[in-house]
């Protein structure tokens, strides 16, 4: 979209638009009140997440812990804007996680499992590297893997989002200020094919490099950029870390690494612009593990407060928050004390079922369960699961047992109340929330690739 | 919540709340601004419609007309506010119907069940009783009983939603200046428990009774009151209309109906209040029927349409749009080609199971649905459908074999890529969109009862 076109159908046709019909107005009605008014972005991703996936967890810390989440206080104080997005690709009502972020990323749709490539094999333009170029300090921080899909999306080009290696070695080129999440196998000697290593390099190019959660909390010379990548694959989900003080000294939350990132990146006088993603909750989605993704959803809103706070005191940060896409659509359809089962549980469905060392006898099966969740499922449940305990994965991304994690989601939809509707991405349009300078131009319904602009256009950077 | 309270927390407190962060704010930022501007109030209501019906239905007119819906529009137009609405009863996250509209029609929330009854057994007074003495033309127009919940919160007290029959009676007390759905056994004396004549009770306090569609259209008598009944039980869906010139002629479309609605109310110079619904999207929810479910939320949107055309061109009628609670959180996980398969159904999951007048062969399953959708199930697929043919409903209100119509949409959705988390209400937020003056006073997050003292403030009238 040009920035023509963008103000033409966003505030200015406020002015001239059917709006005229009311005689009040939203107050952004002249395109010469349309400022450059934020210095930094802070451009937050709940990965896959269902509108179901937002509204639980507002409603899970309202029933244990007696507030609101701060996604949905910024629409009760009435300090934020809100829309809908289309997430399609340009190949796809359902996107993929790559399309999406390169959708905001480059501007531009392009067929799922590209990053910023087009379908005749033209790149676009990375947002963080001309935010880069623009002299700002720019990152990412994730809760899955760091070459995955949704930072990469706002780092680089690449036809194939599963060579999470090359794109390891495509960051180190860009020499981006902050880059933190999981993803150590693509860094490690011992563990990339090519056997470079890549920790190595990264040091030799001026890195500081955080290989645990103290390391990376002690950082503070932010004349050096920061590599923090605190183990392999994705990090743990945040349920299943509340009773294990090993993966609390390893592993940062969303809101610890967002912390930190602000602490280095603004200190930049031209400003900053970084991505947060909460990647578990899409990962929690796709194996319809409600522990999981609830307290995955509520650790990002964790992170939201971060950066809030951190928006309110700058006043010249604007805030995006939304999604890429649905998935699973789960909601609760249940009755209020099967939903409060949810406060007790300890873990996650990934812990229950992906961590076991041998397949265990219908009662073990059960205590395990009790033990991570609090309710006790029946005999003949505990054997359908141990009867799928052999089935192989269908087409699933992350888990290795689809048809294990759907039966245990749907036995586990009678104590709870969640149901899922697939395990899936869904086309449904998503919800985006803004704060800052910019954000009361926010129009009620956006595609994906508007906020590509929108973010160059409310900093004044150029578009190159 | 008394005008005092409406007031501190939205409009009012815009002027000294956080969106002082922000240099500009939405217009709305002093007391003084708000009006009573509405003459006049268009509620209507796609009963039980998540967020994924909205947009599935959006993207199935734009793929096979071309265009976007009215609702959509509103928002891509910038002619509409919208909101977040969030839908628990008193006693429950989950909300049934009679409690959904209790909330807006009596402005209080009541255990679910109940129609403007408190658990203490107190009574709150229905809006449309309040407009009528205000002296506005009032009146419920749905595609289900009239006689069903959501019309019967708008007027009456009742302890049980069941009661159809008396709920008949209550309405000739009230006089409403217009009354139509379906439900003729609870007005027919042959129907009826109590042997009463109550179409001719109707005729006798002065209403015009239409029976037909053709009846209904030529009905220009505004001295009269009019019931209009169609059939018994709900409307058909209006998938199953299409090629059914027998029901064309007997039953009009809720868009049909909306226009004759406001032909009439409209020439009351002391305005009116109506509520449309479109009950069967709720319907086609509790039984996971994709057909039914979108071309009946399309139906809805063309009620919408005529509603928003008097809106602009009257500029005294606050239009307000939405949902008294998610139900199946249905989505799009497949491909664009499934999804398009939507386009050329002739029939309804209703009509293949519903209308069978005997056990058919598997051979003869698989015709039959591939006449109404237009793809062919396997053979192992009819026979986990037929062998299901004779098992009982579990609990659902409108369905009499939840199993069966439940297998049917899991297959189905191996064929079309939509998915269904529930066949029944959730607890998620719902959307909620505003036309016309005072609807820029729209707060991003409302409770269902807030909406209450809103359409009696927005027209000024009495709060009694």
């Amino acid at each position: 979209m040009k920035r023509r076109d963008f103000f033409t159908n966003s505030a200015a046709g406020l002015a001239i638009g059917p709006l005229s019909l009311f005689g009040k107005q939203n107050g952004h009605n002249t395109l010469s009140k349309v400022k450059q008014g934020a210095k930094n972005i802070i451009f937050m991703v709940s990965d896959g997440m269902s509108t179901g996936t937002l509204n639980m967890a507002d409603l899970l810390l309202k029933r244990k812990h007696g507030r609101e989440s701060s996604w949905m206080k910024l629409y009760t104080e009435q300090t934020g804007h809100r829309a809908f997005m289309e997430t399609s690709s340009s190949n796809a009502l359902v996107t993929d996680s790559a399309a999406g972020s390169s959708a905001w990323g480059g501007g531009k749709k392009v067929p799922n499992g590209n990053l910023n490539v087009n379908a005749d094999g033209s790149f676009n333009k990375p947002i963080l590297q001309k935010f880069k170029e623009a002299g700002k300090s720019v990152g990412c921080v994730t809760s899955v893997t760091i070459t995955h899909a949704t930072p990469a999306g706002f780092c680089i080009n690449n036809k194939s989002r599963g060579d999470e290696s090359e794109i390891a070695a495509q960051y180190l080129d860009l020499k981006f200020d902050v880059m933190m999440g999981g993803g150590a196998e693509f860094f490690l000697t011992e563990k990339r094919k090519d056997k470079t290593d890549l920790f190595g390099a990264y040091e030799k190019a001026g890195y500081n490099v955080a290989r645990d959660r103290n390391a990376m909390i002690a950082l503070s010379d932010v004349s050096k950029p920061i590599l923090g990548i605190f183990c392999e694959g994705a990090l743990p989900y945040s349920l299943d870390t509340f009773e294990n003080s090993e993966l609390q000294k390893a592993v940062p939350s969303l809101a610890e690494m967002t912390s930190k990132t602000l602490e280095l990146v603004s200190k930049n006088k031209k400003g900053f612009a970084i991505q947060i993603e909460g990647g578990k909750v899409d990962w929690a989605a796709h194996s319809n593990d409600a522990g999981g993704l609830l307290y995955d959803q509520i650790a990002f809103d964790e992170a939201i407060k971060v950066a809030l706070d951190f928006a309110a005191k700058d006043k010249e940060t604007l805030v995006i928050i939304t999604t890429d896409h649905g998935n699973a659509n789960p909601g609760l359809f249940g009755g209020d004390k099967q939903f409060d089962l949810l406060q007790k549980f300890k873990h996650t469905n990934n812990w229950i079922l992906g961590d076991l060392k041998e397949i265990p006898s219908p009662s073990q099966l059960i205590e395990r369960i009790e033990f991570a969740q609090g309710y006790a499922i029946k005999t003949a449940e505990a054997e359908r699961l141990l009867a799928l305990f052999g089935s192989k994965n269908e087409h699933g991304l992350y888990i290795t047992n689809k048809p294990l994690f759907r039966e245990l989601a749907s036995i586990q939809t009678r104590y709870t109340g969640i149901g899922w509707a697939g395990m899936d991405h869904s086309a449904d349009y998503v919800e985006l929330a803004m704060f800052g300078p910019g954000s009361e131009h926010l129009k009620p319904f956006v595609k994906n690739t508007d906020l590509h602009n929108w973010m160059l256009d409310m900093t004044g950077t150029a578009k190159v």
